[in-house]
Order: structure tokens, then C-alpha cells, then sequence
């Protein structure tokens, strides 16, 4: 559920592309165990069956890993057309109008302080390839890069089988507890031990600090399972 | 709970950038219509009380608004370190190793046909003015652009309240109705013209074809919501 961060390109990224499968598989279990869990513990608070608390919390995993599986591979099919239509738009602007594109690019390294006679030497060198012109232009006139088909379908497929591996974990409990606030107790030790260690290996992956990456996926599954817990107990209250 | 595209830099998008408030909130809206309707429409199929269901809602509603909210916002700080840390290195290498990072501006270059010669004018010209040849290498090196603190705040506030707003107009329906089922119905219908409608605009916003990307959001949201009312009815005979 949360806003992928931008891991494009950085240093220790590059070293890491080979192990897309690895990060997605962490961002969508620690997702996983954050929301599932969190309205476990709500139901916890309100509900005197454990039954509840499983359909609830397998509805909510049936849920969350569909719109995040096929939300994100349709977000990525849309992308690709996108990128497509763009590079279409591109190709025809460097054929029908080539001075006006030739002016952006003076224009991006105007930006950086390049002189007049220097931009024009890149211009005129750049468009001596079309293709290699159009590729610079997706690139550094609209900041694209072709996305590869094959990859949104994966990484969709591997974020919802995550986030159902990862919703499972807090559930589990409640399987092999008499009472809901029983089963709470046991999928909170359980869930938190998780969320530190799938914050800690999601940090690394995506080449931020470990220690401190993990410190704030526990605490955003700390905080939504309290405040999820207090919310629904004084809602049934009043129901 | 989607996985945003990167709607940075488009053509239409740069006229749009006013309005990142109603990107974030049409995201935040779509995205809570979808996952607390699925799972309202998986418990209708499994329990006898509109209550339960609210209940289990306002929980769901409460744990994904949090974990969309608190954890976009952490993510965002998070961003916003790695920016500074790597600007930081890339100071340092541009003071102590400008003849490795000039190579670095050359070799990006040289990646569209530009000649050797060119490659130097242009490593030359950059090298002039330390903070414009620093700006250069985060943005075509490493791709990385400023965030903004504000709008990272911002932005997880709007989500996390467009989330809870989108959230609550499936349950409403609960609200008025005596039985689950009569609720499903009616939040079904309510639900699936707030997802056209959302889905219509969040494509408008971000520059997609409106209508296909409507039909997108729908779907998502329809296919989560039949499979969590399906595998929760079955679970639910199990238990």
C-alpha cells in the first residue's frame, strides 16, 4: 500500500538489478503483513469469534493482492502504451519539425550553463542518428525509459503473491487461539519480528539504511494495527 | 494500494503540475473505493450482520490510510535522504576525482553518437561551474530530482484522506440496509459508478486515454470484489 519509492538509479542500485524479483517480493510481503494485520487487530478489539477475524482477514488479503496485482500490472500496460505513443510523438517531431527539436536540446544544456556554441555542436551531432535522437530525447526531454513488458507482469505477479504470503503470517495466530484478543497478542509478537526483518531486507534491497528502514516499516505497522484496534472497538461500541 | 506510474514528465503533464493535490487525491479515492469495497463484498458473502461488516470496514479503512499515509510519508523522508547523500557524494567526487566524473559525462554522451571531440567540449563546459555540473550528474547520472518536503507531507495527507473518504462510500451502503446481501447490492452499483468516475478523472490527471483507463479501475475493482465475496464464502464454510 505504499507509494513505491523511487529506486531507479542509484550507485548500489545498479549492482542490484538482477534481483528485481527479491525486491518486489519484499515490498509487497511487508505491505502484506502491514494491512492484514492491522485490521486483524482492529477486528480483535470488536469481535468475539476468531472466525471473523480469518474471513475478514483472507477477504482483505484477496483483496489487497488483486487491486495490487492486477492494479499494477494494468498500471503497467498503460505505462507501455504511454511510452509508445510518446516515442510515436517523438519520432514525428524529429521528422516534420528537426529545428524545433534541435532548439530543446540546446535548451537542456543551456540549463547547465553550456554556451551557445557548444549546444549547438551536441544538437547538430545528435541529430545526425535519428533513433539515437529520439532515445536521448525520451530520456532527458521526458525522463522515460522503455519499460519492459515481461517485467510489469512479473513483478505484478510476484508483488500479489507477496502480499498474500505476507498476509497469511498475522493470520495464522488466530487459526490456533480460543479468542480473538488471544490470537492479537501472538500475531502482534509474530508480525512485528517479521516487519523488522522485511524492513531491514527491503532497505537494504532498495540501498536505504537497513536499521533505520526497518525501524519505520514496524512502526507504520505498529501504528495502523493501534489505531485500527481503538477505531473499530469504539465503533462496535457504538453499532 | 497501486503501484504509481511514473507520471513525472510528460508533455501534458507539465501544464498539470498546479495540480498534484487532485493527482494525489483521485489516487487516494480510487484506491480506497477499491480494497474496502472488496473486502465489504467478501464478508457479505460470509457473515449475518451489517454490523460486523462496518465494523471490519472502518478497520480496513483505518489500517490502509495509515499504511498508505504513514508509510508514504516515511518513504518520502526516506527519498529525500537518499538525496541528500548522494548529493553529498557527488560533491565529493566532482572536488576529488573531476577526471573520473568528466569520463562519467563523456561516456553518457558517447551513448548517443556523439564524437569524441564533442564529448570533451561538453565535460569541458560542464566542469566550469561546480553546482550546475553536481545538478547535471544527479539528474542524467543518477536520474534523481530534488523532492520536495512539503510535498511529501502533503502528498501522504491528501492520499491517506482520500482514502478514508473513498473508503467509506461502499459502507455507507451497510449503514441503511438490513442485510448484508441488500448492503452488497446497493454498494456494488454505488461503487462501481465511483470507480468509473474516479478512474475517469485519475487518468485524465495523469494523462492517459480517459475512458480505457476508467474501464481499467473498474475492473480492478469489480474482479478484487467477486473474488474476495467468492474465496470469503467458501472459507467461511470451511471454518
Amino acid at each position: 500500500m505504499k507509494i513505491k519509492t523511487n529506486t531507479r538509479s542509484t550507485h548500489k542500485e545498479e549492482h542490484l538489478k538482477s534481483s528485481d524479483f527479491i525486491t518486489d517480493m519484499v515490498i509487497g510481503m511487508s505491505d502484506g503483513l502491514t494491512v492484514p494485520f492491522a485490521l486483524a487487530a482492529g477486528l480483535s478489539g470488536a469481535v468475539q469469534s476468531n472466525s471473523v477475524v480469518i474471513t475478514a482477514g483472507i477477504a482483505e488479503i484477496v483483496a489487497g493482492s488483486i487491486a495490487m496485482g492486477l492494479g499494477g500490472y494494468l498500471a503497467g500496460k498503460t505505462e507501455q502504451e504511454h511510452f509508445q505513443s510518446e516515442l510515436k510523438r517523438e519520432y514525428d517531431e524529429v521528422e516534420n519539425i528537426p529545428e524545433k527539436e534541435k532548439e530543446e536540446v540546446r535548451l537542456i544544456f543551456a540549463e547547465y550553463g553550456i554556451n551557445g556554441l557548444s549546444q549547438n555542436i551536441i544538437a547538430d551531432e545528435l541529430a545526425k542518428d535519428k533513433n539515437l535522437w529520439v532515445d536521448f530525447m525520451m530520456k532527458y526531454e521526458l525522463g522515460l525509459e522503455k519499460p519492459d513488458a515481461n517485467r510489469a507482469r512479473n513483478s505484478a505477479a510476484t508483488i500479489g503473491l507477496s502480499y498474500i504470503i505476507g498476509g497469511l503470517i498475522p493470520l495464522t495466530a488466530y487459526f490456533f487461539t480460543r479468542t480473538p484478543i488471544n490470537g492479537l497478542m501472538i500475531s502482534a509478537v509474530l508480525t512485528v519480528i517479521c516487519l523488522f526483518v522485511f524492513g531491514y531486507f527491503k532497505s537494504k534491497v532498495t540501498g536505504q539504511p537497513p536499521l533505520k528502514g526497518a525501524l519505520k516499516v514496524t512502526l507504520t505497522g505498529v501504528v495502523a494495527a493501534a489505531a485500527a484496534f481503538l477505531i473499530a472497538k469504539t465503533f462496535n461500541n457504538i453499532l
